[in-house]
């Protein structure tokens, strides 16, 4: 067990392209958002494992012999178990909660942390078997529940901080650097326990948000297969929530019974979709490998018409279209990302673009009331930092003096 | 050559789906407009042909005599003559202006008038090879340069009035009906003239708007096959022209080289409109032998999803997207009809809707600087009236006291 703290963080994810589609089989571009997610390790003497989420408030500590009692025999099974008289109604609440989405109020369940906690420790190595005595706080740029992958963020964070503070993985900081990150295969194993804690979080994650978390960059999802694009532009954006709340469910339920009623309208849409992901993919490997101004118009033509997509899908919104004309007023191209009907939307910044139009716009966007980040995406995965590189406000939301 | 005054009308049209896609060799569905354009014949014996065009303030005579020397030897030939030193020039001129669109301002050219009736009355019957003297005046309802087809419900009404004055057709009207339609047979011969009147007007018109004029209802145009729908229920519409200036040239254009671009992209999402267009068909049809208010619901779906399309493929406008906004905002669905880009929006309206949300959609779209009427699709073909059957500003218009 590692004696010194441990700064780690990764990044949320959006989706580029092919939200929706991809629940009919067709390809999604996933890609690190740079809105990270940042955890402190602290090891401990004290026999608590303490939690300290700031962005809501809350602080935790359990004794480390309590959480040793919990039954933690699902995780030598392959999968989660399905709720049943056989596991204790404790772990079966978790995998229906999404209750470590760092949302605060009433959808924080308390109960859910030391879970994700034991079920990460627990993969640890043979060293770790022992559940050690911890500090962990975790701060979040991220919006929660806005679709931004903040539950994989903090998955990601804790599996790497955990396996690197029980020797699994080795520390990748030298003294010299100030951010380092791990090998590939080192990534392999964060994301494999990552993926484990999503699963107590979401119950069926598809292990994209942890794989964009982990690895950075942008990757390509379908049907299950994920793989990483080898090289990635990082492209600046806005992200913008549009902060109207929508019903995932409902709407993937919607686009479903669209294709039920007009297959041979709906079908060769989920093509056009798919072709415009396929389309970007090629575009982005010809920006990181001759990058030229013209793939900028082609990055905002393919936002264009896939945001149209989404809305003949039926899963726009009104907050979304005055987003998007909002941007366009100033020159710009936006689209919803992820399940839309609210939520979020994002804008590409041209790197020809005056700051002066990109504060203009900022400005517009707040004054419909939405929250907006100049950000980028394509951001670097999960990271270990030396304290003195963090920014000033994160080491603030982490508490170092 | 009958010596009483005819009063004939005939109907505009709007592309309900598939402009656009029909370039392409995809379906268009054409429905007649019931914005008229109305056309009254008074046989005279003074020895000129006048023509009266009260909506743009042109009235215009010429000689009999004098226009029987016009050089119509192209009437004989299949196809309209290539300019060449062979052809007179002021047909050559002819055959590229629209000049006979009802096109107010330095966009009418006064010598293009007769041609029109030149070749119209020519090929009316032996009796008729002799010009007669004639005055006739011609008012529309539909706004001139909107894309509904103002040129051919003009020609239509020509080829229907000289074709019946020429008693080459009979004419239908009995005294004791008020309007009456001509046979089938007698709709092919005023078709087939009044695609010569559009020929002389456009040079290579699709032959589409004369049909729907002629015909009425709803038809299907596909790869140059015209067809009628069996049975199309008259729907309630606005009609808005948003007034703003656009190329068709340029906007075809521009779907053109979308389509070549981004093939992948494009060529599916016009096989999406291709589906749209066959199952508003359908619906149509199921409309009119079986009508239920569902079917107003799938018909704004189907407005709602080519709306978005034609966005996609690029022939949106800020004005249209307002139009859109301001009826979406009333609950109501609507689309751009014909080229985009600005100029014309359709809005259906269900029959279960209140006058009073009617009228205040009407005043809304008014307040954004639109035109805008409440009107019906798939309305009656060229039809005869009595004057007494003409509503009183159809009456004004035309100057019958």
């Amino acid at each position: 067990m590692l004696s010194k703290v441990l700064l780690v963080s990764s990044p949320g994810k959006v989706i580029l392209h092919g939200e929706h589609a991809v629940v009919h089989g067709k390809v999604a571009l996933a890609v690190a958002l740079n809105l990270r997610t940042f955890l402190r390790l602290q090891p401990q003497s004290n026999g608590k494992v303490s939690l300290n989420l700031p962005n809501i408030g809350v602080t935790q500590a359990w004794d480390v012999a309590r959480l040793q009692l919990l039954d933690t025999s699902f995780m030598e099974q392959g999968d989660f178990p399905a709720p049943g008289p056989g596991n204790p109604p404790d772990f079966r609440k978790l995998g229906q909660t999404q209750s470590l989405n760092l949302v605060p109020g009433p959808r924080l369940s308390l109960g859910t942390s030391p879970s994700v906690l034991v079920r990460e420790s627990h993969f640890a190595p043979a060293c770790c078997r022992a559940l050690p005595s911890l500090d962990i706080t975790v701060w979040s740029e991220l919006p929660p529940g806005a679709g931004l992958g903040s539950s994989a963020a903090y998955s990601v964070c804790l599996a790497a901080a955990l396996l690197t503070a029980c020797e699994d993985i080795p520390n990748p900081l030298e003294d010299s650097v100030h951010t380092s990150r791990w090998s590939e295969e080192d990534l392999q194993l964060i994301n494999k326990w990552a993926f484990q804690g999503e699963r107590v979080i979401h119950g069926n994650p598809s292990g994209v948000d942890n794989a964009v978390s982990t690895w950075g960059g942008a990757l390509r999802y379908q049907q299950g297969k994920i793989s990483s694009l080898d090289r990635t532009p990082a492209l600046q954006i806005l992200l913008t929530n549009t902060k109207v709340p929508r019903s995932t469910k409902a709407l993937v339920a919607g686009v479903r019974n669209r294709l039920i009623k007009f297959p041979d309208i709906v079908e060769p849409l989920l093509t056009s979709v798919d072709a415009i992901s396929a389309e970007c993919e090629h575009v982005l490997g010809e920006m990181a490998s001759a990058p030229a101004p013209e793939q900028y118009l082609v990055l905002e033509e393919l936002i264009d018409m896939n945001q149209h997509h989404l809305n003949a899908l039926g899963v726009g919104h009104a907050s979304l279209d005055q987003l998007c004309r909002v941007t366009a007023a100033h020159g710009l191209h936006s689209k919803l990302t992820g399940a839309g009907g609210g939520g979020c939307g994002i804008t590409l910044l041209r790197p020809d673009l005056e700051q002066d139009k990109v504060e203009a716009t900022k400005q517009a966007l707040a004054a419909c009331g939405f929250d907006c980040w100049e950000t980028s995406i394509g951001a670097p995965g999960v990271s270990m930092h030396s304290a003195t590189s963090l920014e000033g406000h994160v080491r603030q939301g982490l508490g170092i003096l």
